[in-house]
C-alpha cells in the first residue's frame, strides 16, 4: 500500500504554552484533512521545545571553567558550550569546530542537540525536550482525545552520523507504536529465515518526514504520514534505541 | 507538497542478466502508473546484485587463513567470512557475532554488506554491487531511455548504525540528483542563517522507501517516490557521502 507524507501547513509560530496537538488538528482541519486511525505525526524538536518553554537565553548564561576550556578548543561561543555541557552526560569527541556529546537521554550528537535555528531572538537556543518520549506521549494523547483516532507521534531532530557525511532526521521521542520492527524469524522470498533484521522504523519515519519538512522550508514543523501500517500498540520509546555504552563499538 | 511512497508491485524474481529498468517500467505500466519527471526510484541492493550476476556460491569458496581466524572469533561461517574479507578494504570491529568492515566503496557496515537473504539457493550470497553508483546510473539511463522522463535512481541497503539500535535503509548508490542538500546560507523563519545543515537526502529517500518495501514483505524490491522535488541535475554519487577515514571521528 502507498504511504503518503503530507506537510502540515498553516501552523502559527509556536510559543511557550501552545497546545501542539490542538493546533495540529486545527491546521489539518483547515486543510480539509481529518485524522485517521494509523496516522503518524512527526514533529521537529524545536517546536516541541518551544511549546514546552524549553528555551535558554544565552544572555543569562555564565560559562563555567570547563565550558571556557572547551570553547577555546572548539572555537564555539562559551555560553553555548555551557548549555551543551549541562545537557550532556558525557563528551564523546572534541576538536576544533566539533563538540559531540552524549546527551542525558543517551543520544550521541553534535552540541547535545542544542539548536540555534528557528528560535526567535538571536541569543535564544532550544535544547532538546526534557523527556522527548513523554512529549510524544502527551501530544499523542492530545490528538487522540480530540479526534478519537489511534495515532502515533514521533519527535525528531537532524543528527550527523559516524562514518557518513550529511545529516538525517531521526526520532528522539516516540509514542503509540513499536520503535523497532523485529523481523527475525520472518521468512524471505526463498524461505530463508531472516536472522538479523530489526528495523528502526521510527527513524525511517522521521527521515521520510523531512522530505516534506526540508522541502517546504523551515515553516513546516510537522508532517503527517498516512498509510504506514505501524505495529505494536504498547508504548515503544526511543530510549529503547539508545545503545548502551558497553555495547557501542564506536566510542 | 505531498510526497508519495509507492511500492512497485508485480516484479518477477530477478535473475542474472535481467533488465531492471525495463521490468520496473513494465510493472508500473501494468499497475496503471506511468513514469514522470522528478520520480525517484529506490532499489534494494539484492535485486541489483542479482541482475548483475553479482552472486557467490559459498560451495565454491575456500576460506584463507585470515578468514579461518576471523570465523573462529566471530562464530561465523568461514566461507562467508572469506567473501566478506574479499569485499573489505579494512576490518573496523571484530568480536563474537560481529564483523564490521569498511567495504571497498568505503561503507562501514556489518559483513561488508554481503547479504544472505532473498538470494535463491541456500549457499548463495549477494555482495554489494561492484560500483553501486554506476548501477544506479545504468538503471536511470534505462528508465529515461524508455520513458523520456527525467528521474533519479537510488540503490539501497539496510545498515546498522554506531550508537543506535536497529537498522535503517541507506543509499549505497545514486544517480540523477544531488546526494546532499546543502542548506547552509538559507535563512530560517526568524532570519537566522543556517550554518551547519547538509541533509543527506538520498539516505532519507532510501529510509522512506523501506516504509513500503519493509511493510509489504521482501517481495517488493523497488519503491517509487513521487512528489519530492529533488535538486541538482549533475550526477551526485553516494561515494560523496563516504567520510574519509582521516575525518571520521569514530574509528
Amino acid at each position: 500500500m502507498e504511504v503518503r507524507v503530507i506537510p502540515v501547513l498553516g501552523l502559527p509560530i509556536i510559543q511557550p504554552g501552545d497546545d501542539l496537538a490542538a493546533l495540529t488538528v486545527e491546521a489539518l482541519s483547515s486543510a480539509g484533512l481529518g485524522v485517521r486511525d494509523g496516522d503518524v505525526f512527526v514533529f521537529t524538536h524545536v517546536v516541541v521545545s518551544r511549546s514546552e518553554g524549553c528555551l535558554v537565553d544565552l544572555g543569562s548564561v555564565r560559562p563555567g571553567a570547563r565550558a571556557l576550556e572547551y570553547a577555546e578548543i572548539t572555537g564555539k561561543d562559551p555560553r553555548l558550550v555551557e548549555v551543551v555541557l549541562r545537557e550532556a552526560r558525557a563528551v564523546r569527541k572534541i576538536a576544533p569546530g566539533v563538540l559531540i556529546t552524549e546527551t542525558r537521554h543517551g543520544f550521541v550528537c553534535a552540541n547535545s542537540g542544542v539548536d540555534k535555528s528557528n528560535v526567535p531572538g538571536e541569543e535564544v537556543v532550544a535544547p532538546l525536550p526534557e523527556d522527548p518520549d513523554a512529549s510524544a506521549r502527551r501530544i499523542r494523547e492530545g490528538i487522540e482525545g480530540l479526534t478519537g483516532a489511534r495515532v502515533a507521534v514521533i519527535v525528531s531532530d537532524t543528527f550527523g552520523r559516524a562514518h557518513r557525511e550529511g545529516e538525517v532526521n531521526m526520532a528522539i521521542g516516540s509514542s503509540g507504536m513499536g520503535v523497532l520492527r523485529d523481523r527475525r524469524g520472518e521468512r524471505d522470498l526463498f524461505g530463508y529465515v531472516l536472522r538479523v533484521k530489526r528495523t528502526a522504523v521510527v527513524d525511517e519515519l522521521a527521515a521520510a518526514a523531512e522530505l516534506v519538512i526540508g522541502q517546504s522550508g523551515e515553516g513546516v514543523p510537522v508532517a503527517l504520514i498516512r498509510g504506514y501500517g505501524f505495529e505494536g500498540g504498547g508504548d515503544g520509546c526511543v530510549s529503547e534505541l539508545v545503545r548502551p555504552r558497553e555495547r557501542d563499538l564506536f566510542l
